[in-house]
């Protein structure tokens, strides 16, 4: 089969690799309907993460059960299947506490970007729809197994709740997917942080109220501006720098929470600051699997629309332009098709 | 009158200081009923917090009211009162929001180891009883104006609910208030972390259900042990130090919660490492504001009797030896009566 190998820096090449195999009674093959490129993907890609030796690349997937191994028999072959990049055997504690992406069999996702790929822990990873969707459902699907399922937690961690005011920092695919989740939570005011233009217009379309496109302390004092002088009951972190976690901490009022998901690189609190600030913080990597069913159905009754993060469509033979295009931003997200 | 002022590390004096004024319509002037050594008190007092000019220590109070100010209708002369070490107008968004201890005209107490106290935002900090307590619930009284008030905030910050298991870091007063509010939210189990016999006693008879001697690593693991291996739902974080707060942090399971009341001294935390963690922190000056009406009932009921941390008394003459018994460990919390 075919699929995406990093060898270094700028440099992912599509290359002829193995099929996957059934390996462990607990896993499913698919043959991927659709795949993409991962914001975090462009950190190995721009140097700004350790390489090691080539690997493949991509956790983000939906597609077509082709096997499964003897102990799966939630999902069978033909299903269109939605997962995670975090597996989950959906059984142990941390899963029935309803954070999967902690689960204690956990398995991180990463050789995505290929025609097929095998999924461990198949039976409490794998979501299986009723009928085959239609394709253009497809890509908003997709979303939801990873950047619509992060931009939920941001939400959820954030603690929006009806009537309250949302500060989404990060105007990237997880940020402009955090603003559709707030809008779903009964945020009455959703101001996001972008100086991007399409961007921007697509964050209104989804529900943004208010643009700021200050940063620093500038951006923190327009917050509070717009806040009756007090800050954000709840801010939506979707960066993952330094700068964006103190812009988050800054714009959110004493009681208020900061919901965090981009993965932090360089990123340290101070413990007084953070006392006296009164502001509550939770992160991690989201427990897609928890919101899949709910978030499945948000898709295909025509109520949410992540797909629309796509703007950029590419046959996976071009997987490098998707890279390249993400890389300079000219694309928020890149899909590919196999 | 007489009160307390530090001149030095290690050199606490009763002095004659001028009787407090009403300096605002919104103060008012109480006679001290009791007041006390707050373990917080001992961080100048040991050197580890700069001290500047000599000044005036205290900030637990409970009185009667002596005079008021124009504009304080909430209570009048005679009444016996409850504070909080911050006051608050309770009026202001942060107020309403229930963090009062962010109230935007707030201001710290500081003087009240003495036998009268002028009180700002009187109207909006103090809370009357219907009569006067008798004596013997006035010790308890005054730890609900703050180590009872802290310790009900690290329960609430930690979100304990009905039947979780909760892990209190800390054995000093805060700590052990810590321990009865765990109870009163309904926790199923209490580990407290203490090497101290006294302290461990009281703590059995506050509610806690196992007591954990090791630290560090060690106690980490021995938290695993008796969590089913994953760690608690809250741990409330009553120390300040980094060592407590990585203890409280590693001893969470994904999806829990740390509460941190004691002031962070020398605490920075990884963004990195608590992302991964899935854990929620939340800290700060207690609301000790939204808390007092419920919590003088409590009291007054009988149901809760935090006045069992003051294991020392002292006429106020005798304060030195009451910050001495406190820094030796000698003595939990010193009471002091004017």
């Amino acid at each position: 089969m075919r699929g995406a190998v990093i060898h270094a820096p700028g440099d992912v090449r599509l290359e002829t690799l193995d099929d996957p195999k059934i390996l462990q009674p607990s896993d499913a093959i698919i043959r991927t309907a659709v795949t993409c490129v991962c914001g975090s993907d462009l950190w190995p890609y721009r140097g700004l993460e350790p390489i090691g030796e080539a690997h493949p690349m991509g956790h983000e997937y939906v597609g077509f059960v082709e096997e499964v191994g003897s102990e799966v028999t939630s999902v069978k072959p033909g299903q269109f299947v939605i997962g995670s990049f975090a597996t989950s055997d959906n059984t142990c504690a941390n899963c029935r506490n309803g954070f999967q992406s902690s689960c204690l069999n956990r398995e991180f996702m990463s050789i995505c970007q290929a025609e097929f790929v095998r999924i461990p822990n198949a039976q409490g990873t794998l979501v299986a729809t009723d009928e085959r969707p239609d394709e253009p459902f497809w890509p908003s699907l997709l979303a939801v197994s990873d950047v619509m399922g992060t931009g939920w937690w941001a939400a959820d961690a954030a603690a929006v709740t009806p009537g309250s005011t949302a500060v989404v920092v990060g105007d990237g695919a997880v940020g402009l997917c955090a603003v559709i989740a707030a809008k779903e939570m009964g945020a009455e005011r959703i101001i996001v942080m972008s100086r991007h233009e399409p961007r921007q217009t697509l964050a209104r379309a989804f529900g943004a109220t208010d643009i700021v496109t200050e940063r620093g302390e500038e951006g923190v004092a327009r917050i509070k501006d717009l806040t009756g002088g007090i800050g954000a009951d709840s801010v939506l972190e979707c960066v993952g720098t330094a700068q964006a976690m103190q812009q988050a901490l800054y714009s959110a009022r004493p009681g208020g929470n900061v919901g965090f998901v981009g993965v932090p690189h360089g990123v340290a609190i101070d413990g007084q600051e953070l006392f006296f600030s009164h502001v509550g913080l939770r992160g991690g990597p989201a427990p897609v699997r928890r919101y899949l069913p709910d978030l499945i159905d948000r898709v295909l009754s025509g109520r949410i629309n992540p797909g629309k993060v796509f703007d950029l469509v590419l046959p996976l033979d071009r997987i490098t332009e998707g890279y390249r295009a993400m890389d300079e931003r000219r694309a928020i997200k890149a899909l590919l098709t196999p």
